[in-house]
């Protein structure tokens, strides 16, 4: 596979539903989540559901954050997509103490496409150079 | 598993770079998508990188789509996250379409917590509600 980033899928529950439902808790958790990510913040967008839950997404230089809290089962689906740079497990664990959520489980996917798709695009490219030259 | 949302995890190669690196045609087809996925735009950010690559962040009531192009290789990663309510699959297809993917890897994850945690939160519920009856 052609690696391109590192995407941390998690779920997290055991948290305080009032922290759940504090959009600028979670803007603020947030914001320091991409600092201690070292990540490189383009826009953010936090919303407050009615009448419980808070959605937000970051757009990043190194891909993308995501939060979806449900305060009432004291649960939250986070997503933290980085290529290249950037760390997001330090990210993560910023994100899941500022929520307080004693439980989580976290998937690590490697996001990219297989390497027999790099290689012939490479095979391709390198052809095309030859017809070029022998012209 | 106490199921709260299904979320893509979608790679997907062989599409053509002027496409995947083209804003307007990616805003385009993820509001084609959002309606595809029968669901609710509440934000969008659309953001191009130089020399290449597009990277778009869309917030919905039912959660989120994300997508990040490399043009250079034909590739874009995309996230569809729905909770409840909503056609993810049926708004890929549009997605998929729009930029021309001839192939792409799409993982299903269902998100959510223990079921244990579920029953163990309405135990406690239950029991305040006993508690409070016999004052």
């Amino acid at each position: 596979m052609k690696k391109v980033g590192t995407h941390l899928v998690v779920d997290a529950w055991q948290a305080p539903a009032d922290l759940l439902n504090d959009p600028e808790r979670i803007r603020e958790g947030l914001l320091n989540a991409v600092k201690a990510g070292k990540a490189t913040l383009i826009d953010m967008c936090v919303h407050q559901f009615s009448p419980h839950g808070v959605t937000a997404t970051v757009t990043l230089a190194e891909s993308h954050i995501a939060i979806h809290t449900w305060p009432e089962y004291g649960y939250f689906a986070a997503d933290l997509f980085f290529c290249g740079k950037g760390e997001p497990k330090e990210a993560m664990k910023v994100l899941q103490a500022a929520l307080g959520a004693k439980e989580a489980k976290i998937r690590e996917i490697d996001r990219g496409f297989p390497e027999i798709y790099a290689t012939h695009q490479a095979t391709v490219k390198k052809l095309e150079e030859l017809v070029s030259s022998t012209r």
